[in-house]
């Protein structure tokens, strides 16, 4: 259930139509997901959004494929069921393995695991970790 | 500030002592940090984390880099000031660069940006990532 | 799915029934939405918290739409799906604008992310925000 | 304790100074706080990041005070303590009082309360709150 | 909506259904949750959780009924819907009373409330608290 | 580093000097700690949560014990250092041994990682936990 309606092609506002247009360029396909369908109410977010994350998610040291995977792991532990399925299913698509998929949630669910322990224990950071 | 105290080398128990023996083996480092030091009053918890870390943490699909920059990733979205500090310290030490560190913040600030609006907006998921 | 039964009317013990009353009374409105009927199984933290949200939520400072909007972002922060849904709703009853809305969004999106990147770095605080 | 060394003014590149000299023209204030001293190692995120606040927390239909709470309410739901004394500062300077900052807390408090009361319950959604 | 299929009996590995007839074994149940069914995928990770948790949920000081409101309330926290409905389930079989319930509700509520509180103000730890 | 000042007693206006001496009486002991000193500057809060925490974790089905304990959980997981802080020593007061202590942290690392790992699967909640 959302809090607005999804937007269709023929209801988005010119400035809205030319972000989704960048969308299908940057991405080769016709298809546009629910999240910039939300968005396109306010052009204004729906565009710096977007070209926040072209330019984030674009090319650079790491490979998109270790980026999306970083992507779920924040999304995870945001708990954003949305951004679990899409970005799970982006990795899938740009070449993440069901082993490396695999080796992904488990070291999320270790985090989790010693985030706690150690915020409950209140460990000071070691001075040889200072920068 | 925490909630125990951290424990030298001879106030371990012999099992803590044990484990201790293996942290320094497994990363050929006298080094113990004081999340382990912490843990210590529970040999139990700290054998089995520790086991458990290694495992997750050890030769895989991922490079041992990646692995901790996704644990950074989890720590920050949990706010585990230690966690953070020790796993950047960690990649770093794996060859984590300074251009793939500020790529990495770069993915976690974007994420938990999307994040919230797709949680805010009740966005649903789209058919085409069914699995 | 929800871990206890919706409880309506007829089902209602006395104290949690005079609850609902002054909720209705208060609203001015019979509607008596679905956070209340599943915690009348509790009539003490029923009463007790419906009182403090009155009081909190009632005339003082701020208006009763900036009220319900702050409401909004903790609860995109917490992730809360029902009560993003009855607050958006609130807000816009209270008269948020659709342009406010899109605003306080993009709002609790860029905090999200700032707050990673800072919390990231570990960023020491300024003297000069010291009270 | 950082990840990251603070940069001073004669550390920065000449693409995150000129960011910096947009910060101190649109603030009208010589100082720049230490998180953008931090994100000055990656001028593009910096930018970035600059733009895109200087956007969301400009003009538009909510007050910049009403601005900086909501950004003081998701700061406190993320647990960011850089950013809830650097916004809190913000919000005192663009008029706060501190009854309308005691209205804030309370409400806060009052949404993580009943967000996790909501959640535990598994409350389904009322179909009147339904967009 | 799931990001791997859940397995049933006749598609698990010989190492996924030996972990799988150790937990009807100890649970003394044919009934293997859907928990299990996903983490299957990846035996290592499925026979991990399982042993951790069969430990940590295990005999100890602390009643089986009180260890699982515990979990109660982390998963609350954690906004992790399975888990707050498989968990209040366990916590039930094992002896939760309505009334036990309900008082954890309103200490997991009220925690959320005071903690946030003491978040947003920046409150130093008292000495006395110090180990 | 806090927000607001943090009250002497002879700060306290007449309504949390009232609010003090119940919190006196009903610890009995003349140390009220910084939380009420924060809160006091808003005396309506400061009476409204003192009386809420004194009804919640007053006597009831569950021991005093065991409901700090719940709270520590739910402090952890919201990483509130100061609430951890003080609900340690508060638990401890009532008799938490440390063997309890450990196992309730145990089971808040193991929550933490299943949490996520059932979020990041998305998995559906089995039919027979349906109440």
């Amino acid at each position: 259930m959302s809090t607005v309606k999804l937007l269709e092609d023929h209801e988005l506002s010119p400035q809205a139509n030319a972000v989704f247009e960048d969308i299908r360029a940057t991405r080769q396909t016709d298809y546009v997901n629910n999240f910039w369908r939300s968005l396109a109410h306010d052009p204004v977010t729906l565009k710096r959004t977007w070209e926040s994350l072209k330019s984030v998610m674009g090319p650079g040291s790491l490979s998109p494929k270790m980026k999306e995977m970083i992507y779920i792991a924040v999304s995870v532990a945001h708990g954003c069921d949305y951004c679990i399925h899409s970005h799970t299913a982006s990795a899938r698509g740009k070449g993440m393995t069901e082993e490396e998929y695999h080796e992904l949630l488990a070291i999320v669910g270790m985090a989790a695991e010693t985030n706690r322990l150690a915020t409950a224990l209140g460990i000071p950071v070691d001075a040889i970790y200072k920068v």
